[in-house]
C-alpha cells in the first residue's frame, strides 16, 4: 500500500505526507471513502495519524489500540509511535523533525488548527488535493446514501425559520455569507438527515447562508429526496465539492462569518485568505437549546432506548455463569436497541469492559482484548442510540455477582455524585464549569478523581457530543461559554478507574428545565435501572438514598407500561427501595 | 463649609470638584487627614461622593446611609442622591450632564478606573492637588503614627528576601520598577505595620523596587523607629509625597511595573504618560499564600478571638431580656475583642442587625437605625479583629430566644453549606468559582440564594479583604485567577436574607491545605460555638450534622482551655452533641 502513495507522493513533490483520520466536515467517525489511514497503514482503530516519507513511516495512536496496533502493524514497515508514553515524540515534533522538504496532506482532512500549528512551526505545508485519488486504487467512492427530511413535527422549526434565525445573527455582525462545514450544523439548519457517517445520521454536504439567499452544496442523487423540501425554503442545491470554487465570489469587500474551529484547513485558508473572516458560531447554541418537539421525541425515544438497557441487564446477569465475551455482549446490547420502534442505529460504538477493562475510559473490546464476563465483579456497559427524533447515551456498572469491598464504595461515590448533579438546583447564569464539583465531591472527599468531563451536550437525532454545555471544571474554551439553559441535555457521567482493577460510571442524560422559583434544574431523560446489588448502603447518604429512591420509582413507573409481565416482576425487584 | 471650598474652586478655576471617599493608596478606611468629603459635607457615613458646583452640591451614598444621609444633610443645600433607587442619576452621569467647564478633583482621591471612566467620558477632568488644603481651615495633619518593624517571627520572611522575590517578577517581565501604592503591599513587602488607617494596621508610604536598590517613601518622623531595619534590608527612606517627583526619572527607555488597578489616578498618569508600563501584581499572591510563622499566630489568635466571640454569645444570650441595643452589643463584642491579649483593634466596623436588621447585608446601626433586641428571633453579628500577627472575621447568627420555623430552616440551610464548603477537598488546580456552588446548593435547592460571594481573602495582620482567592461563582476578574494554594486563607460565609423578616450569615475562616492524598482541603481557623437552638434538625442532613458535631467537638477542644470553669461548662453545653 505504501508502495503506490510514495508513488503519487514523488510525483507530486511531497517529501512527508500526513495522513489524519478525518473527513473535511471534522466528523467523529469518517465514512468509507475518508479512510485513507486505514487503507494505507492496515491499522483499523477509530484513531491514529499517520506520516509518511520516502523512507519512513509512522503511526500515532492512543492507549486503547497499541495491542491492535502492534498486531495489524506487524511486517507494515511502521513504526508505531504510542501516545502518551514517555519519550514518545508527538507527530508534529517528529514530523518537523524529519522533514527535508515539503509537508503534504489533503488540506480538506486537516482541522484549521492544526494546519495553523503546521504553518507557524515553519513546515513547508502544501495542499496536494488529488493525491490520495491518484495513489489509492479502487477507492470507494462518497458513500452515495440518499438524505431524507424531517419534517417539522420532529424538528419543531422550518429551515425558513432558521435561516433567519441564522442572518439575524450575521445582521448583528454586518456579515454577508455564513459558512456551514459541520455535517450536524446543516442537518439541524435545513431540516435533513441522512447515512453518510457511521453512528450520525447525517448527509455529506456544507451549506452558505447569504443574506437574501442560501445554498445546499451536496451531491444531486444523494438530494434528491430533499430537492421539493430545499425548494420550498429557498435552498438552491449546488454540487457538494462545489463550495471549494463558489467562496471565490468573496472577496475584501465582503463580511465572511464562520465557526473557525469547525473549518477545515482548506475552507479556512480559502476564506482568510479573500475576504474579510469573523469566527463566528451561528449554530451552535441554537442546536443545544432543544425545542418542544425535539424534547418530546428524545423523551419518548429514551423510554425504549431503557427498556433496551432493561432487557439487556436482566439479560446479562441472567447468563452470568455462561462466559459470555464482552464483544457478544457489546452486540447484544445493540442487537436489543435495534429492535427497538425507531431505532436507527447505535449512536457510538459501544464499551463494554469487564472487570479492569472497565478502567480504560474508551475502551472499545476487540479481538485482541474480548475476555468473558465472568460471575462476580464489574461490567461496565457505555452505549446509545440513534433513534428518529431523539439520541441516546447511557452508562450502567453491573454487577456480575460478589463485588468486592473496595469495588462497590468506588460505586456508591460515583452513584452518590451523579445523583447530587442531577438533583442541582441552580440560578440562570450558572455553566457546567461551576457545578462539576457537586458530581465530583464524594469522590474528591476520599482522594478519588476521574479523567474525563463530568458531562458533554447530546444532540437530538444528531451528534452524541455535542457543545456549548457540558459540565467540566476543568474548562475548555468550549466549555467556558457553556451556560446552562432550559432545553439543553447534557450529560450526567461521574466515574471511577482504578488501572488493573476495575471501573465504574453511571450515565444519565439530563434536560435542563426551569422551575415554577426560577431557578433552573435538571429532569433524567434516562430511565433505566442503577444496579442495587453494587451498592454500599453504608456509603451512601441519607439524601443519596432518597435520590436514588426517587429516581428508581420514576424508572418503574415510566418503563413499567413498556413491559412484559415478566419483565415488569424483574424492574419491580430492581427498583425497589432500599 | 462649601463657602470656603467654592470660593478655592473659584480662584483654581475649576467649575466642579469631585470629593470620592478616599486616600491616595485606595484604603477602604482613610484616615482623619483625607476624610475631606465628610468636612465639606457634614455626612459622617463610611461611603458617600460627592460633586459640587459654584451653585449645585450632590452627595451619592447607598441604602445603608440613606436615613443618616438625610439628617446629616439637613439644610446643607447639598442634594442627597440615593444609590440604586429607580430614576436616580448615577454621579458620572451627572457631573457630565452639569458640566460646564472643567471638573477638578485632587487625582490622588481618583482611582486610576475612575479617572479613566471620567476622561473616556470626554470630560476636562484637571488635577488640583492642593485646593483641598487651601480650602479646608485646620484640616487635619497626615498621620503621625510611628511605624514599627514587624519581626520574622511574625512575617516569616526577610524583606530582603521578599524583595528577592519581586526583583525576580521584575526580570522575568523585563521590567526596570516595581511601584507600590497600597498600603498593605508596602506593609507586607517592607515588614512593618503603623496606626494610620482606621482598622488596618498600616503606615501611610509608597514603596518602589529597583533592580538594585528599593525605596519607601514615607514620612520622617513615622519612619524614626524602622530606620535601622529598613538599612539593613537596602531600603532607603525617601519623603512620603516624595514619590511624585521621584517616578520622573523613569522614561520612555524604562519599563515600569505595576498593579494599575491599585495606583490612583496621578501615580497612573504620571507613569503611563512617561515610560512603558507593564500591569502586573507582584505581590498579591504571594501575600494572600500565608508561611508558616503567619499561620502560626493566625491560628493562635483566632482562639483567642473565638474565646472572646462565645464570651459574646453567651453574654448576649443571658441578656436577652434587657433591651440591650444593636449599638450596644457591637460595642460589647469590640470591647471583649480587645480585652483579649495582642487584639490592637477591630478589624472592621461590627455589622450587629437584629431582626429585619439582619437582612441587610452591610447593615451599620447608627443612631437613626439603632433598636433593642428582643427575647426572640435572630441577632447577626459580623465582626473582627487585628492581633498582633493575624487578622480575624467571624460571623454568627445567634437566636436570643423563640425562632420562627422558617428561620430556622433558612438558618440551617446556610449551616449546611458553610459546612459543606469547609469540609469540600478538591484536586489542585480548583479556584474558588468551582466550589461555589457547594456552599450554595442547599439554598438553591429550596430556590433560595444569597447576593454576596461566599467568601473573600483574608490577610495576616493586614486587610479583612484581600485578593486573589476567594468563594464566587459570578466570578469577577479577581476571582477569575483565584487558584485555591495551601496557606491561603479565605471566609466561608453563605447567608440567606429575607427583606423586612430576617437575615442568617455563618462565617468561618478557612485555611487551605493540603492533605496526605495530594488533594487540597481546608481546616478552620474559626473557633466559636455555632447556635444549636436555631438549628431545625429535621431540615439538617446526616452529613451536615455529623460535620457540625466535629466541629463543635474541635471548638471545645481549642476554646475550653481558655476559658473559666463556668464558661466551660456553657460551652460543653453550647457545643453538644447533636
Amino acid at each position: 500500500m505504501l508502495k503506490s502513495l510514495r508513488a503519487a507522493m514523488a510525483a507530486a513533490g511531497a517529501d512527508m505526507f500526513l495522513i489524519p483520520t478525518a473527513d473535511p466536515h471534522g466528523s467523529e467517525y469518517p465514512g468509507e471513502h475518508y479512510k485513507v489511514r486505514r487503507h494505507f497503514s492496515g491499522f483499523t482503530g477509530s484513531a491514529g495519524t499517520m506520516a509518511v516519507t520516502a523512507d519512513e513511516a509512522g503511526l500515532w495512536t492512543d492507549g486503547r489500540y497499541f495491542l491492535q496496533a502492534e498486531r495489524e502493524l506487524e511486517g507494515s514497515g511502521i513504526t508505531l509511535f504510542k501516545m502518551g508514553q514517555s519519550g514518545v515524540p508527538d507527530i508534529y515534533d517528529w514530523a518537523e523533525a524529519n522533514l527535508k522538504g515539503t509537508l503534504g496532506a489533503d488540506f480538506r482532512t486537516l482541522t484549521a488548527a492544526e494546519g495553523k500549528d503546521l504553518a507557524n512551526r515553519g513546515v513547508k505545508l502544501v495542499d496536494f488535493p488529488g493525491l490520495i485519488d491518484e495513489a489509492w486504487e479502487n477507492r470507494p467512492p462518497l458513500s452515495p446514501e440518499p438524505a431524507y427530511s424531517l419534517g417539522c413535527e420532529y424538528t419543531g422549526r422550518s429551515t425558513a425559520d432558521k435561516l433567519t434565525a441564522v442572518r439575524k445573527q450575521m445582521a448583528e455582525q454586518g456579515a454577508d455569507a455564513y459558512i456551514i462545514s459541520a455535517l450536524e450544523d446543516g442537518a439541524w439548519l435545513f431540516n435533513i438527515r441522512g447515512a453518510d457517517v457511521k453512528y450520525l445520521p447525517v448527509a455529506l454536504c456544507y451549506g452558505i447562508v447569504e443574506k437574501e439567499r442560501a445554498y445546499l452544496f451536496m451531491d444531486e442523487k444523494k438530494a434528491a429526496p430533499i430537492m421539493e423540501d430545499m425548494a420550498a425554503a429557498g435552498v438552491e442545491v449546488l454540487p457538494y465539492n462545489g463550495i471549494y470554487s463558489f467562496i471565490s465570489r468573496y472577496g475584501a469587500e465582503h463580511k465572511v462569518m464562520a465557526p473557525l474551529g469547525k473549518l477545515n484547513y482548506r475552507l479556512y485558508l480559502d476564506l482568510c485568505d479573500r475576504s474579510n473572516v469573523i469566527d463566528y458560531d451561528a449554530i451552535s447554541l441554537m442546536k443545544a437549546v432543544k425545542n418542544d418537539a425535539e424534547l418530546k421525541y428524545s423523551r419518548l425515544n429514551h423510554l425504549k432506548d431503557g427498556v433496551a438497557v432493561s432487557r439487556f441487564i436482566r439479560w446479562i446477569k441472567q447468563n452470568a455463569h455462561k462466559g459470555i465475551t464482552e464483544m457478544q455482549a457489546g452486540e447484544k446490547m445493540g442487537q436489543l436497541r435495534r429492535e427497538q420502534e425507531g431505532c436507527i442505529d447505535e449512536s457510538f460504538s459501544t464499551i463494554c469492559g469487564y472487570g479492569p477493562h472497565a478502567a480504560i475510559v474508551h475502551y472499545s473490546a476487540n479481538a485482541d482484548t474480548d475476555i468473558p464476563i465472568e460471575p462476580h465483579g464489574l461490567l461496565l456497559v457505555d452505549s446509545g442510540g440513534q433513534y428518529y427524533g431523539g439520541t441516546t447515551d447511557i452508562t450502567r456498572t453491573i454487577s456480575m455477582g460478589p463485588v468486592p469491598y473496595e469495588q462497590k464504595v468506588g460505586y456508591t461515590l460515583v452513584l452518590e455524585g451523579m445523583l447530587a448533579l442531577m438533583d442541582a438546583k441552580f440560578p440562570k447564569g450558572c455553566a457546567g464549569y461551576h457545578l462539576d464539583a457537586i458530581a465530583r465531591m464524594p469522590l474528591w472527599q476520599r482522594g478519588m478523581d476521574y479523567n474525563h468531563g463530568t458531562g458533554h451536550g447530546v444532540g437530538c437525532m444528531l451528534s452524541v457530543h455535542e457543545g456549548p454545555n457540558g459540565f467540566r471544571w476543568q474548562k475548555t474554551s468550549r466549555s467556558d461559554r457553556g451556560e446552562l439553559m432550559p432545553g439543553m441535555i447534557t450529560s450526567d457521567e461521574p466515574g471511577v478507574y482504578v488501572e488493573n482493577q476495575y471501573g465504574v460510571r453511571i450515565e444519565n442524560l439530563v434536560e435542563c428545565v426551569e422551575e415554577e422559583n426560577g431557578f433552573l434544574g435538571f429532569r433524567s431523560l434516562t430511565f433505566a435501572p442503577i444496579d442495587l446489588d453494587a451498592v454500599d448502603i453504608d456509603t451512601l447518604t441519607e439524601q443519596g438514598r432518597e435520590r436514588l429512591n426517587r429516581y428508581h420509582k420514576e424508572v418503574y413507573e415510566k418503563l413499567s407500561p413498556l413491559m412484559t409481565e415478566d419483565e415488569r416482576e424483574w424492574l419491580k425487584q430492581e427498583t425497589r427501595e432500599i
